[in-house]
């Protein structure tokens, strides 16, 4: 069985969530909030103290971004992290800006209203306004991120821009990304998260 | 031909390098500064604005992390990007770090030093001693990042992590970093880059 370390709130946890239940796998989760991210025991299974973390039998892995790209290697290999080269770098183009700008920038404008955390909010709108631009154009012409159906390039970028309302973002100033988050939650299986704009 | 559209002091650009170089691919470079990186032609190549990007015929890939994996994916399929589905996660673990903790520490550091960055200093600071905390660790009971050789994550993780001296860090207080960065400068037909420590 597997296990997840997450929270209910945590884009970064339902990135897991989402994938884990498209795959149609069972998963059993273990509520973990910030101060049992500090714990010894926490710190072993990830010594960067922060959720989610993925543990099957031996296995431990922390990261998003990680956890996909495993999950897609074993369940969904050559479809959702890529049919050819092209595809699996253009998807590791997305798994980057999930890593950095959309966390650095509509996550932390999140979670500084959510759960109080001390950020740069010039920075990060900054940030957030940037990388919205670049994902706004970029679904101009296409439906999904890479190719023509989900991958975890979806998987990875779409919860913070999804639930960027929560950080003061009108997502209605960016249509085709609420549209395509509503494509998402609109795929069958998809686990609800507060805040995710319904299904259209 | 690949064509990698990079500059000589960019650690990001030197990770495709690396690859290239350890590939025996041959590729021409175009030099792309500041200024070039603001033009309509460079935006085309990439909204981001930033290098590297690869041009190989009409495929056209930005993001340093993402060139790793098309190249691992393309030329050591099973290999540079992982044996196993694990595998695959633990190396894709380094790649979100290159992409935000290492990006928005040590190199943030270095670029302020080296190209007048306006950065936040101190948390960029607090950012590098947690992730080279976090490598060292890792580095105590093993020489390379993921299995028992080279992978695309020593390659995107290494540069900013071997360069950390020119953002002010002395790397002889991570000796096993330093070492590691030493391990991967020492494999045949590493390309030279300014201020990498020396092949030991």
């Amino acid at each position: 069985m597997i296990r997840l370390y997450g929270s209910a709130m945590s884009g970064n946890a339902h990135k897991v969530r989402i994938a884990l239940a498209f795959l149609g796998l069972a998963w059993e989760e273990q509520a973990t909030d910030a101060a049992a991210r500090r714990t010894d025991a926490f710190r072993a299974l990830n010594p960067m103290a922060q959720i989610p973390v993925l543990v099957e039998g031996d296995f431990v892995l922390r990261d998003s971004q990680a956890i996909l790209a495993y999950l897609a290697a074993r369940h969904r290999p050559g479809d959702w992290d890529g049919r050819t080269p092209e595809e699996r770098g253009a998807i590791m183009v997305w798994l980057s800006h999930a890593a950095n700008e959309i966390f650095n920038g509509p996550a932390l404008l999140r979670a500084e209203r959510l759960f109080d955390w001390s950020i740069d909010r010039e920075r990060a709108a900054a940030v957030t306004d940037r990388i919205l631009s670049v994902v706004e154009a970029h679904l101009a012409a296409r439906d999904w991120l890479v190719g023509d159906r989900l991958t975890i390039a979806d998987i990875a970028a779409s919860p913070y821009l999804a639930l960027a309302p929560d950080g003061g973002i009108d997502l209605d100033r960016w249509p085709r990304i609420r549209d395509w988050t509503r494509r998402i939650a609109a795929l069958p299986g998809f686990p609800a998260m507060p805040g995710w704009p319904a299904a259209s």
